[in-house]
Protein backbone atom coordinates (compact mmCIF):
# COMPACT_ATOMS: atom_id res chain seq x y z
CA UNK A 1 0.00 0.00 0.00
CA UNK A 2 1.23 3.56 -1.02
CA UNK A 3 1.16 5.97 1.77
CA UNK A 4 -0.42 9.01 2.12
CA UNK A 5 0.56 11.07 4.92
CA UNK A 6 3.42 12.05 6.68
CA UNK A 7 3.72 12.01 10.59
CA UNK A 8 6.54 14.18 11.86
CA UNK A 9 7.57 13.97 15.52
CA UNK A 10 10.93 15.72 16.53
CA UNK A 11 13.01 17.05 19.16
CA UNK A 12 13.12 20.65 19.77
CA UNK A 13 15.95 22.24 17.45
CA UNK A 14 16.65 19.08 16.08
CA UNK A 15 15.30 20.71 12.22
CA UNK A 16 12.24 18.31 11.91
CA UNK A 17 9.51 21.00 10.83
CA UNK A 18 12.02 22.23 8.37
CA UNK A 19 12.74 18.71 6.56
CA UNK A 20 9.14 17.94 7.09
CA UNK A 21 8.82 21.90 4.73
CA UNK A 22 11.03 20.91 2.08
CA UNK A 23 9.78 17.17 2.13
CA UNK A 24 6.30 18.45 1.53
CA UNK A 25 6.72 20.73 -0.91
CA UNK A 26 9.11 18.17 -2.77
CA UNK A 27 6.14 15.92 -3.13
CA UNK A 28 3.69 18.28 -4.05
CA UNK A 29 1.64 17.92 -0.73
CA UNK A 30 0.93 20.52 1.86
CA UNK A 31 2.74 20.65 5.22
CA UNK A 32 0.85 21.19 8.26
CA UNK A 33 2.49 22.79 11.07
CA UNK A 34 1.62 26.52 11.84
CA UNK A 35 -1.46 26.29 9.36
CA UNK A 36 -2.81 23.78 11.99
CA UNK A 37 -2.77 25.93 14.48
CA UNK A 38 -5.18 28.32 12.46
CA UNK A 39 -6.90 25.71 12.35
CA UNK A 40 -7.51 25.04 15.75
CA UNK A 41 -7.98 28.71 16.47
CA UNK A 42 -10.93 28.39 14.40
CA UNK A 43 -12.48 25.07 15.51
CA UNK A 44 -11.80 26.07 19.64
CA UNK A 45 -11.82 29.78 19.54
CA UNK A 46 -8.66 29.50 21.66
CA UNK A 47 -5.50 31.43 20.74
CA UNK A 48 -2.58 31.30 18.29
CA UNK A 49 -0.23 31.57 21.75
CA UNK A 50 -2.01 29.09 24.03
CA UNK A 51 -2.67 26.69 20.98
CA UNK A 52 1.66 26.34 20.26
CA UNK A 53 2.41 26.39 23.64
CA UNK A 54 -0.13 24.11 24.77
CA UNK A 55 -0.33 22.15 21.57
CA UNK A 56 2.46 19.52 22.08
CA UNK A 57 4.57 20.93 25.41
CA UNK A 58 3.05 20.43 28.63
CA UNK A 59 3.61 24.19 30.48
CA UNK A 60 5.94 24.33 32.98
CA UNK A 61 3.90 25.14 35.50
CA UNK A 62 1.90 21.85 34.74
CA UNK A 63 4.96 19.36 34.75
CA UNK A 64 4.27 18.13 38.11
CA UNK A 65 0.57 17.14 37.72
CA UNK A 66 1.09 15.80 33.97
CA UNK A 67 3.28 13.46 35.26
CA UNK A 68 1.42 11.83 38.13
CA UNK A 69 -2.35 12.70 37.74
CA UNK A 70 -4.55 11.03 35.74
CA UNK A 71 -7.35 12.87 33.32
CA UNK A 72 -10.63 13.01 32.41
CA UNK A 73 -11.80 12.37 36.63
CA UNK A 74 -13.63 15.51 36.33
CA UNK A 75 -15.21 16.56 33.19
CA UNK A 76 -12.86 18.18 30.35
CA UNK A 77 -10.25 20.90 31.32
CA UNK A 78 -9.02 23.54 28.66
CA UNK A 79 -6.39 21.08 28.05
CA UNK A 80 -8.24 18.24 27.74
CA UNK A 81 -10.65 19.97 24.73
CA UNK A 82 -7.76 21.47 23.19
CA UNK A 83 -6.19 17.95 22.53
CA UNK A 84 -9.89 16.72 21.67
CA UNK A 85 -9.98 19.59 19.29
CA UNK A 86 -6.61 19.10 17.74
CA UNK A 87 -6.91 15.57 16.94
CA UNK A 88 -10.35 16.56 15.43
CA UNK A 89 -8.41 18.70 12.62
CA UNK A 90 -5.60 15.99 12.27
CA UNK A 91 -8.30 13.76 11.51
CA UNK A 92 -9.97 15.95 9.21
CA UNK A 93 -6.90 16.62 7.24
CA UNK A 94 -5.65 13.16 6.61
CA UNK A 95 -9.27 11.78 5.04
CA UNK A 96 -9.23 15.72 2.52
CA UNK A 97 -5.55 15.59 1.29
CA UNK A 98 -2.43 13.77 1.43
CA UNK A 99 -0.03 15.84 3.97
CA UNK A 100 3.06 15.94 5.97
CA UNK A 101 1.59 17.16 9.66
CA UNK A 102 4.53 18.23 12.05
CA UNK A 103 4.44 17.91 15.64
CA UNK A 104 1.04 17.20 17.88
CA UNK A 105 1.31 13.28 18.81
CA UNK A 106 0.13 12.79 15.41
CA UNK A 107 1.18 9.68 14.83
CA UNK A 108 -1.01 8.71 18.17
CA UNK A 109 -4.18 10.19 16.54
CA UNK A 110 -3.86 8.43 13.17
CA UNK A 111 -2.29 5.51 14.69
CA UNK A 112 -5.26 3.17 13.24
CA UNK A 113 -5.01 4.50 9.53
CA UNK A 114 -2.40 2.21 7.56
CA UNK A 115 -1.50 5.10 4.81
CA UNK A 116 0.60 7.06 7.87
CA UNK A 117 4.30 7.09 7.54
CA UNK A 118 5.64 7.81 11.09
CA UNK A 119 8.97 9.74 11.47
CA UNK A 120 10.89 10.82 14.44
CA UNK A 121 13.80 13.20 13.86
CA UNK A 122 16.08 14.04 16.66
CA UNK A 123 19.81 15.50 16.93
CA UNK A 124 22.67 15.71 19.57
CA UNK A 125 22.30 18.14 22.17
CA UNK A 126 25.19 19.85 20.55
CA UNK A 127 23.83 20.25 17.15
CA UNK A 128 20.55 21.47 18.20
CA UNK A 129 21.94 24.08 20.88
CA UNK A 130 24.25 25.21 17.65
CA UNK A 131 21.15 25.15 15.58
CA UNK A 132 18.60 27.09 18.35
CA UNK A 133 21.37 29.29 18.89
CA UNK A 134 21.25 30.46 15.19
CA UNK A 135 17.97 30.68 14.44
CA UNK A 136 16.50 32.24 17.47
CA UNK A 137 19.41 34.00 19.34
CA UNK A 138 20.53 33.38 23.03
CA UNK A 139 18.21 34.26 26.33
CA UNK A 140 18.89 34.18 29.95
CA UNK A 141 18.92 30.25 30.09
CA UNK A 142 21.71 28.31 28.46
CA UNK A 143 20.75 26.24 24.79
CA UNK A 144 21.37 23.32 27.30
CA UNK A 145 18.84 24.08 29.62
CA UNK A 146 16.35 25.24 27.39
CA UNK A 147 16.34 22.11 25.22
CA UNK A 148 16.50 19.87 28.40
CA UNK A 149 13.09 21.80 29.46
CA UNK A 150 11.55 21.20 26.10
CA UNK A 151 12.41 18.19 26.10
CA UNK A 152 10.94 17.35 29.45
CA UNK A 153 8.00 19.20 28.70
CA UNK A 154 7.04 17.71 24.88
CA UNK A 155 7.90 13.60 26.42
CA UNK A 156 5.50 14.61 29.26
CA UNK A 157 2.67 15.70 27.38
CA UNK A 158 3.25 12.61 25.02
CA UNK A 159 3.12 10.14 27.95
CA UNK A 160 0.27 12.01 29.42
CA UNK A 161 -2.22 11.80 26.08
CA UNK A 162 -0.92 8.80 24.18
CA UNK A 163 0.64 6.33 26.83
CA UNK A 164 3.62 5.79 25.17
CA UNK A 165 7.29 6.55 25.55
CA UNK A 166 8.20 9.54 22.91
CA UNK A 167 11.07 8.88 21.41
CA UNK A 168 10.74 4.90 21.31
CA UNK A 169 12.01 4.05 18.50
CA UNK A 170 9.08 1.53 18.09
CA UNK A 171 6.64 4.15 17.89
CA UNK A 172 7.89 5.16 14.48
CA UNK A 173 8.26 3.68 11.19
CA UNK A 174 11.35 5.26 11.04
CA UNK A 175 13.41 7.60 13.18
CA UNK A 176 16.63 9.71 11.84
CA UNK A 177 19.08 11.58 13.62
CA UNK A 178 19.70 14.83 11.16
CA UNK A 179 22.56 16.06 12.87
CA UNK A 180 24.50 13.53 11.59
CA UNK A 181 22.56 12.58 8.45
CA UNK A 182 21.96 16.42 7.44
CA UNK A 183 18.66 17.41 6.32
CA UNK A 184 18.60 16.91 2.56
CA UNK A 185 19.51 13.41 3.03
CA UNK A 186 16.10 12.55 5.81
CA UNK A 187 14.19 14.38 3.00
CA UNK A 188 15.65 12.30 0.19
CA UNK A 189 15.30 9.30 2.72
CA UNK A 190 10.90 10.83 3.34
CA UNK A 191 10.28 11.13 -0.34
CA UNK A 192 11.83 7.83 -1.11
CA UNK A 193 10.36 6.30 0.96
CA UNK A 194 6.35 7.84 0.36
CA UNK A 195 6.30 7.15 -3.21
CA UNK A 196 7.42 3.62 -2.81
CA UNK A 197 4.82 0.45 -1.67
CA UNK A 198 4.82 -0.49 1.05
CA UNK A 199 4.96 -4.77 2.12
CA UNK B 1 32.92 11.69 6.95
CA UNK B 2 32.09 8.55 5.11
CA UNK B 3 31.28 5.51 7.50
CA UNK B 4 33.24 2.33 7.60
CA UNK B 5 31.10 0.43 10.07
CA UNK B 6 27.62 -0.16 10.40
CA UNK B 7 26.50 -1.39 13.94
CA UNK B 8 22.68 -2.93 13.94
CA UNK B 9 20.75 -3.63 17.01
CA UNK B 10 17.48 -5.65 16.31
CA UNK B 11 14.75 -6.65 18.11
CA UNK B 12 14.55 -10.49 17.86
CA UNK B 13 12.88 -12.01 15.06
CA UNK B 14 13.01 -8.62 13.40
CA UNK B 15 15.14 -9.93 10.71
CA UNK B 16 18.16 -7.13 11.64
CA UNK B 17 20.67 -9.54 11.18
CA UNK B 18 19.39 -10.82 7.71
CA UNK B 19 19.39 -7.43 6.73
CA UNK B 20 22.68 -7.19 8.18
CA UNK B 21 24.11 -10.42 5.64
CA UNK B 22 22.18 -8.54 2.70
CA UNK B 23 23.63 -5.17 3.44
CA UNK B 24 27.06 -6.35 4.20
CA UNK B 25 26.80 -8.35 0.64
CA UNK B 26 25.79 -5.56 -1.22
CA UNK B 27 28.64 -3.43 -0.09
CA UNK B 28 30.73 -6.38 -0.20
CA UNK B 29 32.24 -6.23 3.13
CA UNK B 30 32.13 -8.73 5.81
CA UNK B 31 28.76 -9.21 8.19
CA UNK B 32 30.05 -10.08 11.67
CA UNK B 33 27.32 -11.62 13.80
CA UNK B 34 28.29 -16.00 14.40
CA UNK B 35 31.94 -15.07 13.03
CA UNK B 36 32.04 -12.85 16.12
CA UNK B 37 30.76 -15.80 18.29
CA UNK B 38 34.26 -18.11 16.85
CA UNK B 39 36.59 -15.09 18.14
CA UNK B 40 35.07 -14.41 21.41
CA UNK B 41 35.34 -18.36 22.39
CA UNK B 42 39.11 -18.03 20.92
CA UNK B 43 39.40 -15.23 22.65
CA UNK B 44 38.01 -16.48 26.22
CA UNK B 45 38.18 -20.11 25.83
CA UNK B 46 33.91 -20.43 26.54
CA UNK B 47 31.81 -22.13 24.65
CA UNK B 48 29.85 -21.42 21.47
CA UNK B 49 26.40 -22.13 23.36
CA UNK B 50 27.39 -20.23 26.20
CA UNK B 51 28.38 -17.12 24.44
CA UNK B 52 25.85 -16.83 22.09
CA UNK B 53 23.32 -17.01 24.84
CA UNK B 54 25.25 -14.77 27.29
CA UNK B 55 26.67 -12.22 25.10
CA UNK B 56 23.26 -9.69 24.40
CA UNK B 57 20.57 -11.47 26.29
CA UNK B 58 20.92 -11.57 30.45
CA UNK B 59 20.05 -15.38 31.40
CA UNK B 60 15.80 -15.55 32.66
CA UNK B 61 17.49 -16.49 35.64
CA UNK B 62 19.65 -13.85 36.11
CA UNK B 63 16.53 -11.24 35.38
CA UNK B 64 16.08 -9.93 38.62
CA UNK B 65 19.46 -9.53 39.90
CA UNK B 66 21.03 -7.34 36.47
CA UNK B 67 17.99 -5.19 37.09
CA UNK B 68 18.58 -4.31 40.01
CA UNK B 69 22.44 -4.92 41.69
CA UNK B 70 25.25 -2.51 40.00
CA UNK B 71 28.30 -4.24 38.73
CA UNK B 72 31.69 -4.65 39.45
CA UNK B 73 31.71 -4.35 43.40
CA UNK B 74 33.15 -7.76 43.65
CA UNK B 75 35.81 -8.33 40.38
CA UNK B 76 34.96 -9.61 37.18
CA UNK B 77 31.98 -12.00 36.99
CA UNK B 78 32.33 -14.22 34.05
CA UNK B 79 29.52 -12.37 32.17
CA UNK B 80 31.93 -9.29 32.87
CA UNK B 81 34.64 -10.87 31.72
CA UNK B 82 32.97 -12.03 28.68
CA UNK B 83 31.56 -8.63 28.28
CA UNK B 84 35.24 -7.02 28.17
CA UNK B 85 36.32 -9.82 25.98
CA UNK B 86 33.76 -9.58 23.42
CA UNK B 87 34.24 -5.90 23.70
CA UNK B 88 37.76 -6.18 22.67
CA UNK B 89 37.14 -8.15 19.78
CA UNK B 90 34.30 -5.70 18.12
CA UNK B 91 36.45 -2.80 18.62
CA UNK B 92 39.57 -4.97 16.75
CA UNK B 93 37.20 -5.66 14.44
CA UNK B 94 36.47 -2.05 13.63
CA UNK B 95 39.59 -1.06 13.99
CA UNK B 96 40.88 -4.08 11.18
CA UNK B 97 38.17 -3.48 8.61
CA UNK B 98 35.14 -2.08 7.04
CA UNK B 99 32.61 -4.15 8.52
CA UNK B 100 28.71 -4.56 9.43
CA UNK B 101 28.55 -5.91 13.42
CA UNK B 102 25.17 -7.54 14.74
CA UNK B 103 24.20 -6.92 18.29
CA UNK B 104 26.10 -7.30 21.37
CA UNK B 105 25.78 -3.50 21.91
CA UNK B 106 28.32 -2.73 19.37
CA UNK B 107 26.87 1.22 19.02
CA UNK B 108 27.82 1.47 22.40
CA UNK B 109 31.07 -0.40 22.57
CA UNK B 110 32.20 2.17 18.89
CA UNK B 111 30.25 4.96 20.62
CA UNK B 112 34.07 6.99 21.01
CA UNK B 113 34.52 6.44 16.96
CA UNK B 114 33.00 8.41 14.40
CA UNK B 115 32.81 6.33 11.37
CA UNK B 116 30.24 4.12 12.56
CA UNK B 117 26.42 3.63 11.40
CA UNK B 118 24.34 2.98 14.03
CA UNK B 119 21.07 1.25 13.33
CA UNK B 120 18.05 -0.08 14.85
CA UNK B 121 15.56 -2.60 13.23
CA UNK B 122 12.45 -3.26 14.85
CA UNK B 123 8.35 -4.58 13.54
CA UNK B 124 5.27 -5.28 15.19
CA UNK B 125 4.89 -8.15 17.51
CA UNK B 126 2.26 -9.64 14.61
CA UNK B 127 5.15 -9.34 11.79
CA UNK B 128 8.11 -10.79 14.33
CA UNK B 129 5.56 -14.09 15.70
CA UNK B 130 4.81 -14.66 11.96
CA UNK B 131 8.37 -14.96 11.46
CA UNK B 132 10.11 -16.92 14.05
CA UNK B 133 7.50 -19.39 13.67
CA UNK B 134 8.07 -19.29 9.93
CA UNK B 135 11.70 -19.68 10.45
CA UNK B 136 12.23 -21.73 13.90
CA UNK B 137 8.72 -23.73 14.20
CA UNK B 138 6.53 -23.72 17.27
CA UNK B 139 7.71 -25.01 20.48
CA UNK B 140 5.85 -24.96 23.98
CA UNK B 141 5.22 -21.28 24.83
CA UNK B 142 3.11 -18.55 22.69
CA UNK B 143 4.78 -16.80 19.95
CA UNK B 144 4.22 -13.60 21.92
CA UNK B 145 5.82 -15.09 25.29
CA UNK B 146 8.74 -16.17 23.40
CA UNK B 147 9.25 -12.42 22.22
CA UNK B 148 8.67 -10.70 25.61
CA UNK B 149 11.03 -12.82 27.04
CA UNK B 150 14.14 -12.29 24.84
CA UNK B 151 13.45 -8.60 24.52
CA UNK B 152 13.08 -8.06 28.64
CA UNK B 153 16.55 -10.27 28.79
CA UNK B 154 17.91 -8.46 25.66
CA UNK B 155 16.57 -4.92 27.14
CA UNK B 156 18.30 -5.22 30.24
CA UNK B 157 21.59 -6.70 29.30
CA UNK B 158 21.97 -3.58 27.04
CA UNK B 159 20.69 -1.60 30.11
CA UNK B 160 23.10 -3.18 31.86
CA UNK B 161 26.60 -2.30 30.03
CA UNK B 162 25.49 0.61 28.63
CA UNK B 163 23.15 2.55 31.26
CA UNK B 164 21.32 3.27 28.24
CA UNK B 165 17.78 2.70 27.05
CA UNK B 166 17.50 -0.58 24.22
CA UNK B 167 15.24 1.01 21.45
CA UNK B 168 15.39 4.78 21.96
CA UNK B 169 15.88 6.82 19.01
CA UNK B 170 18.57 8.89 20.39
CA UNK B 171 20.86 6.16 20.52
CA UNK B 172 21.00 5.56 16.82
CA UNK B 173 21.61 7.16 13.12
CA UNK B 174 18.57 5.20 12.41
CA UNK B 175 16.27 3.16 13.41
CA UNK B 176 13.72 1.00 10.46
CA UNK B 177 10.51 -0.76 10.72
CA UNK B 178 11.21 -3.79 8.91
CA UNK B 179 7.79 -5.22 9.28
CA UNK B 180 6.13 -2.09 7.62
CA UNK B 181 9.21 -1.26 5.12
CA UNK B 182 9.88 -4.73 4.20
CA UNK B 183 13.87 -5.98 4.20
CA UNK B 184 14.75 -4.80 0.75
CA UNK B 185 13.75 -1.20 1.20
CA UNK B 186 16.02 -1.10 4.94
CA UNK B 187 19.15 -2.84 2.78
CA UNK B 188 18.75 -0.23 0.23
CA UNK B 189 18.56 2.94 2.78
CA UNK B 190 21.81 1.38 4.61
CA UNK B 191 23.83 1.16 1.34
CA UNK B 192 22.61 4.25 0.21
CA UNK B 193 23.70 6.02 3.51
CA UNK B 194 27.15 4.02 4.01
CA UNK B 195 28.28 5.04 0.84
CA UNK B 196 27.38 8.81 1.21
CA UNK B 197 29.67 11.93 2.77
CA UNK B 198 27.90 12.93 6.28
CA UNK B 199 27.46 16.21 7.45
Amino acid sequence: MRKRIITISREFGSGGRTIGKMAAEELGISCYDRELIEKVAVETGFGREYIREQGEDVPARNLFAYSFVGRGVDGLSPEDYLWSAQSKVIWELAEKEPCVIVGRCADNVLRNRTDCLNVFIHASMEKRADRIVRLYGECDKSPNKRLREKDKRRKVNYKYYTEREWGMAQNYHLTLDSGELGPERCVEILTTLYQGEYV
